[in-house]
C-alpha cells in the first residue's frame, strides 16, 4: 500500500457521478419497459469473448479496434465490439432456444476508436433483436420497438429513414457497380453521406474501380430522389430492379406497410440514401434522426443481417434488429430539456440534536424507508443545528427532521420543509402519513 | 464471413438466457431499489482501469488474479477486480464530490480465478459504500442496507456476523502476535476457518513466525469465545486491550448499538472468528450466512477500509461499504423456491388466420403495448390456427387473440385465455379493458 499512484481514467472511458447516472439509469429502464412491452426478453452474455467468435464480421476497420489480448490460458480473447455477434454465437450455440428468438439486451461494449466529442471507448448499447423470422413484420416489430422506446422517453419529433441493402445493390448494378468488392465499398462510402456532404461522397465513389465522375453523380441523384412515400417508390423500384432487387422492394414495401398498420407512419419514411456501414447487414437498414437536433447523427439504428449465423457454422438463419445509441440519446435528451426526472439521495434527513436523540432517529429509519422515504441521519450528532440542516440541504433532501430532548420528551419531531422553507411539529407515530400528506399538497414541485 | 467459428464462451464466463436473465434482472432492481431507499447514490465507473489504479490494493494474490494487458497506446491496463477501489479512485479523482459521499454500484467484475462450482472469472456485485465519515453510524447504515436489500428479496432467515480487525489485531498481539507482516498472515488463514475447519488453522497458524501449536490453539479458542450478545462481549474486550484495541472495541459496540436502534438486531450478531481475506480491511469487517443454506458462505460482507485512499495521495479518508454476492444469493434465492418472479416474454399474442386479418392484428398491437401488456403478432399469418396457438403456448402466453374474417366484419377478437382454456368472443374496442378484467379474475394465477 506504499506507492502512490494517480487517480484518472483512460481516456475514451468515464465516471458517470450520480448526478448523471440516476437519470441515465432512468433512461435505460424507460428502453428496457418499452422493449418487454414488445414481448423482447432479457438476455446477458460475457464481456470477453473468444477473439475469433468476434472477428471478421465487423470488416477490417471494425477487426482493428477489437481490444484483445492473451488471457491466463494463453488464449485469444476481445472485450465485445457490439452486442449482435454475442446474439449470433448465442443462438449458434444453444440449440434449444425457440425460433423465432426475441430478445434485447442492454450492455457496455469496447472499441478501440480515437476519442471524440460523442465518441467514447466504451459506452453502453441497447439492442432488441429478432433471430429467426425473415417476415417483414420481425423488421416492423423490432423498429417499432425503438420507436416506442423513443416515444417513452417522451420523444415525438423524430424520423426513421428506411432503406434496403439489395435494393441499393441492385441499384448499383443499374449504375454499372456490379462487382460485390465494389458494391461493399460503395455503401461504405453511401453510408458517409450526412457526415461528409454529397460532393465529397461523388469523389470518393468514383475513385472506386470502374466508376467514374458522371456515374457516381448520377447514382447519387438517383438514390436522393428514392424518398418519401412507400406506395409511390417500392412500385417504380420493382419495376425498375432485377428479381432479387424486385423481392428486396416488395420486403421494403411490407415492411413499411406493417408500422403504417401499427399506426406509426408519421415517424417513419424511406429513404434510399441510407446504407449503414456494418459489412454484416443484408436486407433492412435503417437510421433514425431527432428532427430538432438533426446533428447528432442516428440515435437508433439497425437491419437485416440473414448471414451472420452462418460464421457459426448455421445454415442461414434471417435476423434482424435495432440497436439505441444510449450516450447520442442522452446528452439529446439534455439538451432538449427532456432528460428523465430521476432524483437520488435522501428524501428526509433525520438531524439528531445531541447523542441522546440518535437512537430515537435510527429507530425512525427503518419505517421512513420502508415507506418509500429515501432517508438517512446526519453522520455526526456533535455537529450543531446550523451544520446539520446544511448538511440537509447540500443532499437535496426535501424534509429536515430535527429530534432535540423537547421531541424527545413529547414524542414529537420538528419537521423542517426545506423547500418551501416551513416548518411545524408533528407526531413521530404516524411520521410517513404525514410526509406523505406534505409531498402530495407540493406535489407539484417535482418530490 | 468465410471461415466458420465453433459458438463457445470461455470457461467462467457465462450466457443467462431470458429464463434466468428476468428474475436475476428482478432481484438486482430489488437490491438497487433498497440502496436507493437508504438513500445510496448510483454512481458508474469504466471496467477498464490504469492497470496501477488496480495492483497493490488486493494483496499479491489478488493482483495475480487481474485481467491485464496493453492497449492500441501500449498502456498498460485491466479490468476491474471489485468495485471497492475504483471507488477509492473516483473519491480521490472529483475533488467536488460531497463528504460523506454515498454511493452505490451495481457492475460487473473479472478475476481470473480457477473456475468451480459457484466461482466464476466474470461476476456482478452489489456495493453499497460511504467514504468520508468514520462513525460508527456510518458502518451501521451499510449494514442495514445490506439488511433491507436481503429482506426485500423475501428472506428472514439470515445471520450477519460483525468482527472488527483492529481488534483482531489486538487480540493477536495478546496472543504473541504483534508483528504486522505476521499479523496479515494469520488474518488471511482466520478467513479460511470456514472452509477449512478449525484444524487446519490452527496449523496454518502454527506455521507462522514465532507461533507454535499452542499459541494458535489458544489464539482460536479465544476469538471463538467472542461472540454474541456484544453488550457482554465488548466490556470484556475493552478490559482486555490495549488503547488502540479498545477504540476499536468501542467502535464495534457502537455500531452493534446502532443496529439494535434501527430495530435489526435479530439479523446481527458480534463474532470475532470473523477476518475477512482482502488487505485493505482497517476495522469492521462482517459476513452474512443464510442460516437455511449456510454451506453457500457468505451472501452479503464487507467492511471499513480506512487507508485505501492513502495509495491514491489523499490523507487518511474513511471508508466502509457492503458487497451482496449476486451469483450465490441468486442460486441460494432459487433453492429456497424464492427467486423473484420475473416473467418475461407476451401476455398476449394476436393470431391472424389469413393475410387479410394481419393489419388488423397490427393495429391492435398498440394499444396492448401501451395498456400494458407486452404483446406481439404470430411471425407467419401463413400458418394453420393450430400451429398459431401452439407457438403462442410456446412464448407462455397467457392469451392468442385470434383474428379471422369473421372477426373482422364484426369487430371482434376471439380471445383465448391458454391458461384457462376457455375462450370468448370480445370486441375489438376495449381490448385491453378486456384483457385486464380477465386477469384480475385470475389473479392469483400469478400473470
Amino acid at each position: 500500500m506504499a506507492v502512490k499512484v494517480q487517480p484518472r481514467v483512460l481516456k475514451g472511458f468515464r465516471d458517470f457521478l450520480p448526478r448523471e447516472q440516476a437519470p441515465r439509469a432512468a433512461m435505460l429502464d424507460t428502453i428496457a419497459q418499452a422493449f418487454e412491452s414488445c414481448a423482447f426478453e432479457p438476455l446477458s452474455t460475457p464481456a470477453v469473448e473468444y477473439l475469433d467468435v468476434l472477428t471478421g464480421k465487423y470488416g477490417d476497420e471494425g477487426d482493428k479496434l477489437l481490444y484483445h489480448f492473451k488471457d491466463h490460458g494463453d488464449r485469444d480473447v476481445a472485450l465485445r465490439y457490439d452486442l449482435t455477434v454475442p446474439l449470433a454465437r448465442v443462438v449458434a450455440q444453444h440449440r434449444d432456444l425457440p425460433s423465432p428468438f426475441k430478445r434485447y439486451q442492454i450492455g457496455t461494449v469496447w472499441r478501440a476508436e480515437k476519442p471524440a466529442h460523442g465518441r467514447f471507448r466504451e459506452f453502453v448499447q441497447c439492442d432488441a433483436d429478432i433471430v429467426g423470422s425473415g417476415s417483414p413484420l420481425a423488421d416492423a416489430d423490432c423498429i417499432s420497438a425503438g420507436i416506442l422506446a423513443l416515444s417513452a422517453l417522451g420523444l415525438d419529433r423524430f424520423q426513421v429513414r428506411v432503406s434496403q441493402r439489395a435494393v441499393l445493390n441492385g441499384l448499383l448494378a443499374r449504375h454499372g457497380i456490379a462487382e460485390q468488392p465494389v458494391q461493399v465499398g460503395a455503401l461504405r462510402i453511401l453510408d458517409k453521406l450526412e457526415k461528409i456532404g454529397a460532393d465529397k461522397v461523388v469523389d470518393l465513389l468514383a475513385a472506386l474501380d470502374g466508376v467514374d465522375q458522371g456515374t457516381a453523380r448520377g447514382l447519387l441523384d438517383a438514390l436522393q430522389g428514392l424518398q418519401g412515400d412507400a406506395a409511390q417508390v417500392v412500385p417504380r423500384l420493382e419495376a425498375e430492379l432485377d428479381e432479387t432487387g424486385k423481392e428486396a422492394a416488395n420486403h421494403l414495401g411490407q415492411v413499411m406497410d406493417a408500422l403504417d398498420a401499427m399506426g406509426l407512419s408519421r415517424f417513419v419514411a424511406l429513404d434510399l440514401s441510407i446504407a449503414r456501414g456494418l459489412d454484416y447487414y443484408t436486407g433492412t437498414v435503417f437510421e433514425t434522426t431527432l428532427l430538432d437536433l438533426p446533428g447528432v447523427g442516428s440515435v437508433m439504428s439497425g437491419g437485416r443481417y440473414d448471414s451472420l449465423l452462418e460464421t457459426f457454422g448455421k445454415s442461414q438463419v434471417p435476423a434482424v434488429g435495432i440497436s439505441i445509441g444510449v450516450d447520442r440519446l442522452f446528452a439529446s435528451l439534455v439538451e432538449l430539456d427532456q432528460s428523465p426526472e430521476a432524483v437520488s439521495g435522501p428524501v428526509a434527513v433525520l438531524c439528531p440534536m445531541g447523542e441522546t436523540a440518535v437512537r430515537a432517529c435510527l429507530s425512525l429509519l427503518g419505517g421512513l424507508r420502508r415507506g418509500g422515504f429515501p432517508s438517512e441521519v446526519v453522520p455526526e450528532a456533535s455537529w450543531r443545528m446550523k451544520k446539520q440542516l446544511q448538511f440537509a440541504s447540500r443532499r437535496r433532501a426535501r424534509f429536515a427532521l430535527i429530534l432535540g430532548e423537547s421531541e424527545l420528551e413529547s414524542e414529537t419531531v420538528m419537521l423542517k420543509d426545506l423547500q418551501a422553507g416551513t416548518q411545524s411539529s408533528v407526531a413521530a407515530d404516524g411520521l410517513v402519513e404525514t410526509l406523505r400528506l406534505a409531498l402530495e399538497q407540493g406535489s407539484d414541485l417535482g418530490r
